[in-house]
């Protein structure tokens, strides 16, 4: 008889998606509230919807919608007491940050940059695709800077992402982010508690 | 000094529209406990979809989300408790459903008759487009099916829904279901409660 199995979630997000902005500051404390385990996927959304024939996401693509997301990011934030600034670009290219998100894959510190990184691009309207920002980042967490960049944008750290992306396409992932319970799919931030639940229940 | 407005959210639906159908069955209830009023607003998404450049719904146009929506909706209805079978026919014509529910418009059976035509097509898979269940509905609600069915054809009434589904367009909606809270839009069954507790705040 195998030892019972702790109840776990995937969380598949994209560091450039904006409602990946509210599941990554928040999924931690909700996770350890349901007594659920995350295991963070970082991966990329822009070569995803690139295969479904996209030329952006659809939320640049469909004007309404996109002049509707503003509103309802704005009120989302303050319902989750997130800061908010409207970013003056959007989409906004999040590729080392990405990059530096996979090599830390089962670190401790691979939330807390996710957070980081989501906090300077929708919180405060910053280009957040610059070694000086992974740097200052990475300084203020206590990270070896240097080494964590040297790795993250070796030939193998950048496979590893892509190879990621591709894991996420397979399994049908089409936006972000989405969670898995097993083989179960749970996509956007309004589904993250239902996903919390799903898991804790099964365990 | 004029006397204080109740408050009031609007209601805009699609009855052949997936998500519509949870918003149509759980809006009266959750808006009688928010103390908030409903106007029910009828309109047309597939002129809409036409005019932003599209040939179908997006779970159609896009497969992978389309795959995902059968099981998010049966989730979903377990959830809220309603009745689903998934529909042998998506999307499924619903004009003379809008229709009589455009006639119903401040009508006490305007919400009934919606639920009616919500349930048979997504909890039992059933056409819904004919007179015939029209009048099997109508008979059920202790309507004169005979002069509701001759009125909702009427042109005057053909031209009431276009015009709906026109307001809706010239108000920037671009999905279903769609909440006013004045003019703050929330889109989405997901945002139902959000609107509501915006529009009992604002009392």
């Amino acid at each position: 008889m195998s030892s019972p199995q702790p109840p776990s979630i995937e969380f598949w997000f994209d560091l450039s998606s904006i409602y990946s902005y509210l599941s990554v500051m928040r999924i931690e404390d909700a996770a350890l509230r349901a007594g659920v385990a995350v295991a963070w996927r970082p991966f990329m959304l822009g070569p995803i919807f690139d295969a479904l024939g996209w030329d952006a996401p659809p939320f640049v693509v469909q004007k309404e919608k996109g002049a509707y997301v503003w509103q309802d990011m704005q009120r989302q934030c303050r319902r989750y007491g997130l800061p908010w600034r409207q970013p003056t670009v959007f989409p906004r290219r999040a590729v080392l940050p990405a990059r530096i998100a996979v090599l830390g894959e089962g670190e401790p510190w691979q939330p807390a940059w996710c957070r980081e990184i989501m906090r300077l691009n929708y919180g405060e309207d910053r280009d957040v695709d610059t070694p000086e920002v992974a740097t200052e980042i990475l300084d203020r967490l206590g990270l070896p800077a240097r080494a964590i960049l040297d790795a993250a944008v070796s030939d193998e750290n950048r496979q590893r992402l892509r190879a990621a992306t591709q894991t996420a396409r397979e399994r049908g992932v089409f936006g972000a982010p989405t969670f898995f319970v097993g083989k179960d799919m749970y996509w956007g931030n309004d589904r993250l508690d239902d996903a919390l639940e799903a898991a804790a229940s099964k365990a």
